[in-house]
């Protein structure tokens, strides 16, 4: 059978690059993507989906236009489709994104900080 | 906003049923549900949709006709689309599972086992 067990937390120890979804599966065309995060990212929104992220290791905030959002290892968030948001992590923070194959990490706002898309691991 | 924090560990506590999956987020036309199990479920599969197991607490076997995998705490596993397959839990374990909304527990094998669907928790 393709389909292999996946070990989360030990998928998180072969990379070390910050704010690069790395892909670890596929389920009908969604993909689950891990990401080590830390300082600030860019306020953007998917236009097109729901975005899910789980917090594997460590503390997140998501920032929106009007509130924000605390979220803590064992916990998870579903930003809203079109809803602009920024991540923040004080510290060095594991995350799980579930979203459709072919969702860009920065969104709508293409610039130095969007990663290469599709690259698993 | 609508969306709210969803602590995983602490939604397992408001039910004891087994086998008997509630929604806790929906994400696009997806749904997260939590479900506690134990013992031994029926062979059945998805026609239309692949299934993602991820386990939370404990252990659980899911048999195929031709092999297993045996899973723990951290890891997941998505069963492909129309593949047959039976969960097999020792002692209690707790699972997310990610699939459409409206797919049924027991998917073509409806019975005893069936539990009723959308249930929100």
């Amino acid at each position: 059978m393709k389909q292999k067990t996946i070990n989360i937390t030990e998928k998180f120890d072969l990379f070390s690059d910050l704010w690069s979804p790395k892909v670890v599966a596929e389920m009908n065309n969604y993909q689950f993507k891990i990401a080590k995060v830390k300082g600030e990212f860019v306020w953007h929104s998917h236009d097109d989906t729901d975005e899910t992220f789980i917090i594997i290791e460590g503390k997140l905030t998501i920032e929106f236009r009007d509130s924000k959002v605390e979220l803590k290892k064992g916990e998870m968030f579903i930003v809203p489709k079109g809803k602009e948001h920024k991540p923040i992590a004080n510290s060095e923070c594991q995350i799980m994104l579930i979203e459709p194959k072919g969702v860009v990490n920065t969104g709508n706002t293409v610039g130095e900080r969007t990663a290469e898309n599709n690259i698993w691991i």
